[in-house]
């Protein structure tokens, strides 16, 4: 019961922004052969051309078919939460080739047709058209084996050597760890509390051709609009619609695994509400994602399970303009075929048991739990710093928190770090004042050291390793711009800064309150308050 | 208990063969990090990078960890066959948490540190040493997602944009459907009964530079080496040991999903011996791989449980020299991570109820399976035409089996096609003589149709599809070597012929006999005999 708006318009034809290599990918000439297959009573030497499943699935590629009866498992079951997640409530859920209200055991262990299972690419299709409310109507979705691979793909599809990829001002490594080797560069836009600005996107734009002489106008904006790695911010639906009326002559590619882990935001002094409420209110109470803006088909959002059920799974999904989608499957059939049938399997059986509603419960009692482990870091940050709201706090151009210590001598503070409390995902992000700090201003006053902010971060780094602290040091999340763009003033980055990350979504409430027990006190010690 | 030989060299270091995409990826920056790890009492607040579970396996990944608590699946059971195969004797295997003498399912539902679990790599390893035995002792495993990702890779690694890589005479489409958009060239080598031949190959090295002037030395060969894709065969140790000693400049890589599915020599009136044996007596008869005379680590052997296990588990391993496995893995970390969780612990908990001499035993009896598929379709072949092995059929240049039709007056026979009886895989590759074909000598007679190859070939298929009986068109398969070099005279192939792919690994025994009937019919018709 898919729920597409019809008073929406269709995609429009964006294939100008396919790479050569992607546009230079042809349909298997198999295709050709497709249109014989529904002749009745046709015999098939062909080996893997023919779907063995009567269910319209086209098999396109020409791999040997393995026989099915020479597949050795014969069952799959396994035991999941109920959707309430109460652990003690358990289903239980069994695959077979016996029973007839669901695709057998067995077509999920042979070869696809590189889409993924139907039926839950449909069910996909549903949810996004339900929960996400896209603008434009004919968008599609395929799936993939996780939104590391989904993002390879995507920049196989788009980007030609050389080019920039716009980008948050941190961005995730991961991502520019696969585009630095194919020589793109990175085009980072300031952040603030809601991650990219639209005036800083607009700002890069208008001056690209003074600032990059020769370099072609990026086209491609990478980003994670919610709990992003390593920021931790989320963007508000207003920032969204300015970005998404900017990026006429851009794609938006929504690195979205956070999704629906959102949550309230974080009060000083006041406990978060964590109830559970409606399905409704909890999908209205979610930052829109790009699409319920996207009239045009200029989003590719790439979605996940890996968050929500589990990452073991690699699987997630695509929704993109159906030329898009295309090329992507074209991609698909010579790089990675169908994600894992048994991966497939479960998740497919597991929201079937559920239901739409009964996932959506899941998840919202899912994010109510990184809520509390997010509760659970501040409130500890509290123990030991006093914590005033930016706007309070007397320091120019900090979103968020300040966390100030309070002298020894009970004679004043000292601003120390700010932070956005994230209101989705499972990271802080913490930035540092360093102006402060004696032995920040013993090394920048040395003019032998070229980068004091860098050289000093190290140092910090390793007094937390030495007190069994582990951070992760921000230097990773810079974007990358070249090999003369790396130091702290050749990157434009705030001088007398610093960043770190930190993650609450695996240590338990011990560990939280103790390592960040670790951390204030090398920092008293290191600000030598 | 590896039994990797200790009186082999280790490897070379190829590392020149690796292109400059690959050498241009950086381990990340945060393997400094990891000797932190160890620490005692540290308490990590970085999200994705410690492993969650203490067994050595660390996470290079920054990924945000999801918390496993928050995992819904809590234990998964399989059936499976047991492993003599017979359906009725069913084995149950069950994953949870909370078994001591198993990985426990939590660790295949997280992220991985990009190798895949250490169990079932270390499984690979030693099947590899005890089963493969390579001749250089350093080779290690990396998991992967199927061998279409795998050469993928490995294309990633090794190959410079309009580059040649020498492949069979006739290749593996999803192989090239990767490569063309990429910009490279085939360079067919030659083949006979035995797939490419050592002297062809060295004919086209030797003469690389007359024949491609200014274009860079092939170095990659690129081949199916058991029932090749499409030709069927199966090459013997004495042509391997011969190309790999050529290959002094050049990789191997070794795809070969159907080593297992090796089986006796097809004889004509004779029924095939389709006894189990011992194992070691049934490892002893297979051709072996490549990787046996490899000494010196320059063969990249891509190995699947697609055609063994099932094609739907999206689950493989490169074997390969130290270096090239590092760049590999490299890839792996930012283009597909781990293979998918479920199905290494479907497959890791099978091998093991098994064991490797039960895996061994599936093997066998699978083997067995194909081995009377195939004896089935040539079966078929005799009731409608007369086979004689190629030395005896005056046929120059024939490889295997001639089949002959028998004149409907009584008086002689006319050569219709030949084909190598497969010894190995799911593939006959029939060779088609157009010489004695009315239909065909009327096309070539006409000097306005440029290629009477193709077009009677085209016109032959689509008899068949009439007749309904599909076949895979030879031209599918025809190594790409440019926009100029598609016809048949232009691709330099043997005139008056025509070849198409049949499979005998998915129709049933009536569906392959009324199909050959069918086929042989219509051959009759366009022979006019």
């Amino acid at each position: 019961m898919t729920s597409i708006a019809t008073n929406v318009p269709s995609a429009l034809d964006l294939s100008h922004h396919i790479n050569t290599r992607s546009r230079s990918r042809h349909p298997s000439p198999l295709k050709d052969i497709l249109q014989f297959m529904a002749y009745e009573g046709m015999i098939s030497l062909s080996g893997g051309l023919l779907s063995p499943f009567g269910n319209g699935t086209s098999m396109l590629n020409v791999e040997g078919l393995p026989h099915p009866s020479l597949f050795p498992i014969r069952q799959l079951s396994f035991t999941a939460l109920n959707s309430s997640g109460k652990s003690g409530e358990l289903i239980e859920i069994e695959l077979s080739d016996k029973k007839e209200d669901q695709d057998p055991l067995a077509k999920f262990l042979q070869y696809g047709n590189c889409k993924g299972n139907d039926t839950l690419r449909n069910w996909c299709l549903d949810f996004t058209a339900n929960i996400l409310r896209p603008a434009y109507n004919d968008f599609e979705v395929l799936l993939h084996p996780g939104n590391t691979n989904a993002w390879s793909k995507v920049v196989a599809l788009l980007c030609e050597e050389g080019e920039h990829i716009l980008c948050e001002a941190v961005t995730y490594p991961s991502a520019q760890a696969l585009w630095i080797p194919e020589g793109y560069f990175a085009a980072p836009v300031a952040m603030d509390g809601q991650g990219i600005r639209d005036d800083a996107l607009e700002d890069v734009l208008s001056t690209w051709e003074e600032t990059h002489p020769g370099k072609r106008r990026p086209h491609v904006l990478y980003l994670v609009s919610v709990g992003s790695n390593p920021s931790g911010v989320t963007m508000g639906a207003e920032r969204r619609k300015k970005i998404y009326d900017l990026a006429s002559d851009f794609i938006i590619v929504e690195d979205d695994p956070y999704f629906f882990i959102q949550f309230p935001d974080y009060e000083i002094n006041a406990k978060t509400a964590a109830a559970m409420v409606s399905n409704e209110e909890f999908v209205t109470s979610l930052a829109p994602s790009f699409l319920h803006f996207d009239f045009q088909g200029r989003v590719i959002r790439l979605d996940s399970f890996s968050k929500t059920l589990a990452p073991g799974m690699r699987l997630g999904y695509f929704v993109a303009n159906p030329i898009f989608i295309e090329r992507l499957l074209r991609a698909t059939e010579v790089e990675t075929q169908d994600p894992s049938g048994p991966s497939q399997a479960i998740v497919l059986s597991l929201l079937e048991k559920w239901t739409m509603g009964g996932y959506l419960e899941w998840l919202q009692n899912l994010r109510l739990q990184y809520m509390r482990r997010r509760d659970c870091m501040i409130d500890a940050f509290s123990q030991h710093f006093q914590l005033v709201p930016a706007a309070k706090s007397g320091i120019p151009d900090a979103f968020g928190i300040v966390a100030f210590l309070l002298h020894s001598d009970g004679q004043g503070t000292t601003p120390i770090f700010s932070f956005v409390p994230p209101s989705g995902g499972m990271f802080i992000w913490v930035n540092f004042y360093l102006s402060k700090n004696p032995r920040f201003k013993q090394l920048q006053a040395d003019s032998s050291i070229a980068d004091p902010e860098d050289k000093f971060s190290g140092e910090l780094w390793r007094q937390w390793i030495d007190a069994k602290v582990l951070l992760v040091p921000g230097w990773y999340y810079h974007p990358w711009q070249g090999e003369d763009k790396k130091s702290t003033k050749a990157r434009a980055a705030a001088p007398e800064t610093s960043n770190f990350r930190f993650s609450y979504s695996m240590p338990s409430e011990e560990e939280i309150q103790q390592g960040v027990k670790r951390f204030a006190s090398v920092v008293r010690h290191s600000w030598e308050l």
